[in-house]
C-alpha cells in the first residue's frame, strides 16, 4: 500500500474560469486537484504554479492525511498568494510519499456545466 | 491475454452527484467503474473507499467473468453500507488477476448532462 | 518513428448512445476510436468487442494508412455484425505494428452535446 | 527538474471545430496543447500534423520558455498552412528537451460548450 502512487506529478493546463452559473459553491467553476494517499503515514504536499509571462509562484503546501482523499479546489490555496482567475497556469506536485493525483475542472462559465478529469503525467 | 491489464488501480476523484435530471435511469447522474476481463477466468475484485473525514469502507467485492465487461454504477453497491451522496470519495480496486478498469461519471445536476472518462491510475 | 505507440490496446468503456440531438452526421452521438499510424507502413487492425452477458464478437478489421489517421466511429462497422446501441461494451485492439489510439464519445441524448476523450490503457 | 517529462508525444485525435456559440475568444471553439517546461532552459518543439487523406503537414515550430507554460490553441498556427476546420487530424510533438503536454478541447458548436482533456500518449 505505502507504495501505492508516485511522489512527482505535472499538470499542464491549469485554469480557473472566472463566471459560473447555477448554485453555489456546487456549480461554481472550480479547478481541483484531488489526491488520494493510501499510506499509514501523512504526506506532505509541495505544489509550484508555473505561468506563461512571469516566475514561478509558490510553494503551497498541503497535508494528506493517512489512508484519506483530499479535492481541494485550487481558488481556495492562498499562501504565498491567490491564483489568478481566467489564467493560464501549470502545476507541479511533489510528495513525500507516493500518492495518486487526478485533475477535474467543472466549467459553468455557460448555463449547463462542462466537466472533464485526468490522471496527469506522473514521473 | 491472461496479462493484459493490472491487478491494482487507483481512482483519486469519486463523486456521486446528488440530483439529477432527465429520464431515469438513463439520465440519472452517475459515477460508474468500467471492468474488462480478458483472460479464461473470472477476476475477483475487492474495492475499498477513502474518505476525507473518517476511516476507510470496504471491502466491497464484484465478480467479473471471464471475457466480460462489466458497467457498475457504484451507487448500487449496498455491503457493506451505501455510499453517500454529494460526497468526496476515492476507491481503491484490487484484482487477484490482470482487469482494465475506466472511470465514467455522468452529471446531470443541470438540465444538460456533463461527461467525463478517465482511465485511472494502475500499479 | 516505426516505434512510436502499441500494439494493444484495451478500452473497458464502450457505448454508443441510442439517441441525438442537433444536426446529422456531426452532432450524432457517437463512439470514435481515433488511430494514428506513424510508420511507413500500413497498420493492420484487428478489433474485439466484449459485452456483460455474451461471448465476445469479431474479429472487426480496419487497415490504418502509412502516416495516416482514421477516426472512425464504431456505429459504421459492420462485419460481422453491428454494434447494438443502448448496450455496455468494451474493445481489445491489437495491430501488427505500433499504433497510437484515442477514445471519444460525443453524446448529444440531451439537446446540448457533452465530449469525453480518454487515451485508453495500453500493453 | 530537468528530466521531468518526455521528449515524443503523439494525439491521435485532433479536430477544430468549425462553429461556436458564446463570447469570443474565451468560447469559441478550440484545440489547445498546454505546454509545461519545468527546465532552466528553452524547449524547441517540433509539431507534424496527420490526416485521413494526405501527406503530413509541416514542421511548425514553437519554443516553450524555461519554467514557463504554453497553451497554444492550434488555430493560431500559420506556418506552413494554417489547420482546416472540421478536419480529422491527428499530431506529432517533438521536443529537444522533456516537457509535459496535455490536450484540451472546447467544443461550442451548439450554445452550451462541451469540455475534454487528455493527457496524451507519450514515448
Amino acid at each position: 500500500m505505502e507504495h501505492i502512487g508516485k511522489k512527482i506529478w505535472a499538470i499542464a493546463d491549469c485554469h480557473i474560469p472566472g463566471r459560473s452559473n447555477g448554485p453555489e459553491p456546487e456549480m461554481t467553476s472550480h479547478e481541483t486537484f484531488c489526491f488520494l494517499n493510501l499510506s499509514k503515514a501523512p504526506a506532505n504536499v509541495k505544489i509550484m504554479m508555473y505561468f506563461s509571462n512571469r516566475n514561478p509562484v509558490g510553494p503551497y503546501w498541503l497535508e494528506i492525511p493517512a489512508e484519506r482523499t483530499l479535492h481541494i479546489r485550487l481558488n481556495l490555496l492562498k499562501d504565498p498568494e491567490p491564483i489568478p482567475r481566467d489564467t493560464d497556469f501549470a502545476a507541479l506536485v511533489e510528495s513525500d510519499i507516493p500518492i495518486v493525483l487526478q485533475q477535474t475542472r467543472l466549467d459553468s462559465r455557460q448555463s449547463e456545466n462542462a466537466l472533464f478529469s485526468t490522471v496527469p503525467f506522473s514521473y
